[in-house]
């Protein structure tokens, strides 16, 4: 069911077989199989999971290349719903290794918040990350265009920017080389924008000359465009470079501060997991992007899946089989 | 383009990126992503997914629950078209590692057959498995029923067949040692038929005994239902069993001759596999049921992207960047 500040009391004296942090594609796909596996679940989502952000999902399987993430959620959502799979909509603060069980902490509201304890055996970490964006002034003017032709990921829609004159707002001399030259296979006609946020050492402008690929170091006033088709930027100079579409490669945010206190294995910014998605700790399971692997909707629903399904084995073991008992 | 007898000559002297083996939901997520990648690519399909027989797919994020296995197929397919994939209806008889290049020699049409072969860089083996049926004297009576309420896969349906009388049709003395006790998560309602086709030990008959599952070792001769709605079975010494649900656990037929002089290493029947999905070949990939993991159509789709983007990391980093050259 839908819990909320009126009727979560009812859960916080049970023990779920499983809590997932993050509703996005990762933590419904681990819920509808957990609850079909007759297990017991909550999802905790704070909202907006990277994929809400997303205006066309162009490569699930299933669904028109122009699906809305939203709609893929929203019907993951119900789907959970109608296994009876119990949903919350806060944020979690902090989760507790108690032994046998977990104490997932959460804040529930921003504005008269409410704060509660729920317990769980397993736990699936299913929180994502969120993309860092270039920090503008007005930043409604970002998301204007964000998610329609200013991508943040090369391998979901750098077929979209085919020979497109792109931006490629970069982060980092590092999210330069990783990105400009590998970006170069769908577009070759990139420009590189720093927004002065760091200096650009001589021998990346070099490599940058020799690729023909100009580099704007001037800070972006705004993202020009309409109908959230951007076609440009004005920089605060006041010139303008225009574009066809962009890249935005600023890094991202880990949502992961809840395990903190946890200790779990960690290969660069993701935790490290075996093959079923189980971390160094054989009770706590991560999922799509915040694990290491490929940050795609389709692996973090299938991630979840895994997780799902080895949780079930651990607990169907430990318990044993059933006999047939008197009538059926 | 849809390749057929009539035009499939203007693809023989050509050389893949990849092919792909299996149109099923593998094959479909992976041909959508090497599209994506702007790398060339053909599907071989031989018809006939397991995901085709499956008649509600209950567990794939994204569909409402009913949908049913051969509607995601065909909006696989129609996605995978639109993105101008090369897809054909054919068997794949052999393929032949020529160094740089494979030959994949197919098998067009059952009567009148023509016979072709087509060049690949990299190959995708998407191939599945098909599981193995009770072989009664009318197979379009298994036909009526499985795929509706008698199952062949205890993960996916497992929970339709809740607390129902089930009957679970094993193939040999392993698969009730793997199944029937890890089925009672479900429902303990089993009677276990072993359709006479194999001997069931003392110690088995005593365990079935001490778990209260009647063991049925008459073979069957018919399933007894209507509206694809199995309610029990009839022997071949004309005494009925009532039944409410069925999981047929006779193992499966891997489709992989075609690999046969390749000498992939293996574990089982399944081809071994990397975390993206490559094989011991490093230009062969295994996606879905061939490869070990779960058989989960969910999973097959992630293995798709997965193998989808190696090959063109792979591809990428061995042509190297693009310069923004004169006009754009």
């Amino acid at each position: 069911m839908q819990l909320s500040k009126q009727n979560l009391q009812n859960r916080t004296n049970y023990i779920y077989d499983a809590i997932v942090i993050g509703g996005g594609a990762g933590g419904l796909s681990a819920g509808i199989y957990l609850q079909r596996f007759r297990l017991s679940s909550l999802i905790i989502d704070k909202g907006k999971a990277r994929s809400f952000w997303m205006q066309e999902l162009h490569n699930y399987l299933g669904l028109p290349p122009d699906t809305p993430g939203k709609v893929l959620l929203q019907q993951g959502k119900e789907h959970y719903a109608s296994l009876d799979g119990d949903f919350l909509n806060a944020y979690v603060e902090e989760v507790v290794d108690e032994g046998e069980t977990f104490a997932v902490k959460v804040k529930v509201g921003r504005v008269n918040s409410l704060f509660a304890t729920f317990r769980t055996r397993y736990l699936i970490a299913a929180s994502g990350i969120i993309d860092h964006l270039p920090p503008l002034e007005e930043m409604r003017n970002v998301y204007d265009y964000a998610g329609y032709n200013l991508h943040v990921c090369m391998v979901c829609d750098g077929y979209e920017m085919t020979d497109k004159k792109c931006g490629l707002i970069a982060g980092s001399e590092a999210s330069i080389e990783e990105m400009a030259f590998n970006l170069s296979w769908f577009t070759p006609y990139i420009t590189v924008f720093t927004h002065g946020t760091f200096e650009v050492s001589p021998p990346m402008r070099q490599k940058l000359r020799e690729h023909g690929y100009p580099l704007v170091e001037t800070p972006i006033r705004q993202f020009l465009g309409q109908n959230h088709q951007m076609t440009g930027v004005e920089l605060v100079d006041g010139s303008i470079v225009e574009l066809e579409t962009g890249l935005i490669s600023m890094g991202s945010r880990y949502h992961n501060s809840y395990l903190q206190e946890l200790n779990l294995e960690m290969q660069g910014g993701n935790l490290a997991t075996d093959k079923m998605c189980r971390t160094s700790h054989p009770r706590i399971f991560a999922i799509g992007d915040l694990k290491v692997g490929l940050n795609q909707v389709v692996i973090a629903a299938g991630d979840g899946a895994l997780a799902a399904t080895q949780i079930w084995r651990d607990i169907r073991r430990a318990r044993g089989a059933r006999r047939w008992e008197a009538n059926v």
